[in-house]
């Protein structure tokens, strides 16, 4: 054995900092274990002695089998914010209301508040925001978005002297695991979602997954972080999943992509004059090389595309208790350490942005079409693609008995023609239904 | 287009920062042009605004086509560190010396210190972080690692509070190219190579990246920082990938495994107790799903296996200009901010940790051997194995004239017994010559 010696010894007293904890779920308990593992470990590096003072939850009463004492529960979540032994305020109840009142009272107080609740940020995050810089205390939330992936961080500071041209992120669990188990065991979108909440990866209601809206409130906190500008939720156009077929996913792999479930932020707007972003949610198809493609299951990863940093991939579990109680760990160590010298991270001051409406954008798109099975059908319908400047770059047809089914994939164009397309198509005696519709990225 | 109202304009009084570099090679001139094209950026974000003050060159009269004043330049290093008008210092010049005087004359000073220089900090970092921790000042070098990869923040700040399992990356893009152009196109060692260096990928004299002396100064920085303890680049067991043939590629795609580069940091104690760190670097066969397996040409990533978090992959562009300049501005804008608000990051206290010698450790391998083909050689050969408790989960003979060669996966052994078992082999009259010999991970 090679001994290291030591560079030296820390003998520096330990400032003591306690926590007022809100919410104690899968992530709240989590959290309380592992910051009983690791207090030790913390303290000597950092100097930290972190403690839960107050745990806010409903029922304090009820056994949780955590090693803190049963008097921390309280059913008083504004005494876990605003008593006097409370030094950071760690949110992990979820949801808007008491959350919000709570969080901009912790930050009123000038404590430094660790969230990991998106649908507060991405809704209420400019009046948070505002709050906490007013205050001059941290405001963190690397669990919010991608669970374990450090994301924010990497975002806030080690990019904040990068030209983010575009960030493309797999950003929800469940409807990647849907997508995985689509592709790869050719299960319909019906089976693999009922797999996946036998599993407990998706909620008895999925809707907030499927439809895209988790996904598009991480992309609103992307958005906000990466470019240094307000983007509500509200502001992000979201598509789900829910149409994509077995059909589509066998189609995907013979052209060479894989589906994924996307959010898509990026600067839209030509150099010089105002920011201009584009942010949106909707499954795409991506090539098999694309860095995304290999991503699988419930994972989560996101790729950053900048003009001097060339692309990196931040890569992780999306989900689960201790991956995101270790996100809010992070954080948590990160406030107390800056309460303890008092200082703060910052969110940087928060510009103005125009968001490109989503039918000015442009992109490939792969569409399904069933059709007559009759000479003069496809060019018939190819008529339709020429005269709204729609170029077709591949297709296939394969017959369905008296009918067909013909595959586009079109080279980039406008949103809106393409809609113009589907809109003519749909009308044309011909087609006898409009299939898919999903968009081609990476290429 | 829909308008977002800005949360709030910046109307604080901006703050001046003024830089001293030392280098303007590749990564300092692309570090000056970034600096230039983002400072108004940074500027309206931070609320800092960051100015060149002195370049320290050794020919400062040359031209070099950057947007600054040419009396930037000057071949006083130390003005560059020491001058009333440096507020932070950023070294890009490489090497021990000078660098590692100046930077300590910079500490010294209270001045932050921003550097990518991996040499400098595997082998004297133990002085640097003493002095920077004594002056209580940042001392930042995201870009010494993975080039544009955001890696050392995560390790010290988001995952300051993870129990980290084992580091394996992929962080010198050299050897990463040329094993991947050898497992795609079938080239030799020797071929790959020349083909690196005719791109600019690999260097004349290629020792540093080839024998691995690059990959191990990066191992013990990530050593250091993901368990706060101080590992020296003296502590690194390297192998190079001199050794790797063509036809170690094609057994590995038989076998189902990528051949990778890698360096792997691992906690190899049990638990409680010191703490104790395999610290090492190698060729290694991963399988072909392995998170890192994907990685090609000239690109790092390292996957952090937590305990907590489970696992995370930071992905990207390990060298080159615009990338390392990308990485330094992050730091440079970090200790800007800090040196404006009197903070500082902390790399925490360093503890101390025992290496634990190779030969104690586990590992698969791959073994290629040439035998005498003729009845009862691979009885003689396993025979070897089985006598120094060496298990053999694969085997594939081929016949080669008289002779044939095989190849043998272990099952997991220890490093002492395998060496055992080749230096038992090389005397059999039987085997006529040892072939490779690489370690196989992640199974």
């Amino acid at each position: 054995m090679t001994a290291i010696r030591p560079l030296q010894r820390y003998r520096e007293a330990v400032v003591q900092i306690r926590v007022g904890l809100l919410g104690c779920g899968v992530v709240g308990a989590a959290l309380v274990r592992l910051l009983s593992e690791q207090r030790e470990v913390i303290a000597a590096r950092t100097g930290i002695d972190l403690s839960i003072a107050r745990i806010a939850v409903r029922s304090p009463e009820r056994g949780r089998g955590l090693d803190v004492d049963q008097s921390v529960f309280t059913a008083d979540a504004d005494a876990a914010v605003a008593g006097e032994d409370i030094d950071v305020v760690v949110e992990v109840m979820g949801g808007i209301d008491p959350a919000r009142a709570l969080l901009g009272r912790a930050l009123e107080l000038g404590k430094p508040v660790v969230t990991a609740n998106k649908e507060l940020l991405a809704t209420h995050g400019a009046e948070l925001f505002a709050a906490a810089d007013a205050a001059g205390v941290d405001l963190l939330f690397e669990a919010a978005v991608g669970g374990a992936v450090p994301l924010i961080r990497p975002l806030r500071e080690s990019l904040v002297g990068e030209p983010v041209e575009r960030v493309v992120g797999i950003v929800n669990g469940t409807t990647n695991y849907v997508l995985t188990q689509m592709a790869e065991t050719g299960a319909s979108y019906e089976q693999a979602l009922g797999e996946a909440q036998s599993l407990g990866y998706a909620e008895a209601d999925p809707t907030a997954d499927v439809e895209g809206h988790d996904a598009g409130a991480k992309a609103a906190i992307i958005a906000t972080i990466a470019y240094g500008a307000w983007v509500p939720a509200a502001a992000v156009a979201c598509e789900g999943i829910t149409g994509v077929t077995a059909h589509d996913m066998e189609m995907a792999a013979r052209f060479g992509y894989v589906v994924k479930p996307v959010a898509v932020v990026e600067r839209s707007g030509g150099a010089g004059g105002d920011l201009e972003l584009a942010v949106r949610v909707h499954p795409a198809m991506l090539p098999a090389r694309h860095p995304l493609a290999s991503v699988r299951g419930s994972f989560n990863a996101v790729l950053v595309e900048g003009g001097a940093a060339g692309e990196i991939m931040l890569y992780g579990r999306g989900a689960g208790g201790r991956p995101t109680a270790s996100a809010v760990l992070g954080d948590l160590v990160d406030a107390a350490v800056n309460r303890s010298t008092g200082s703060a991270g910052r969110i940087g001051k928060l510009g103005r942005a125009r968001i490109r409406p989503i039918d000015e954008l442009e992109s490939a798109f792969y569409i399904s079409l069933d059709v007559v099975d009759r000479p003069g059908v496809l060019a018939a319908v190819a008529d339709v693609f020429g005269r709204h400047r729609v170029s077709i770059r591949a297709l296939e047809q394969h017959g369905l008995g008296a009918d067909a089914r013909i595959v586009f994939i079109t080279h980039r164009a406008r949103e809106r023609d393409v809609g113009a397309t589907l809109a003519e198509l749909g009308r044309l005696e011909v087609v006898n239904e409009l299939g898919s519709v999903i968009r081609v990225m990476g290429e």
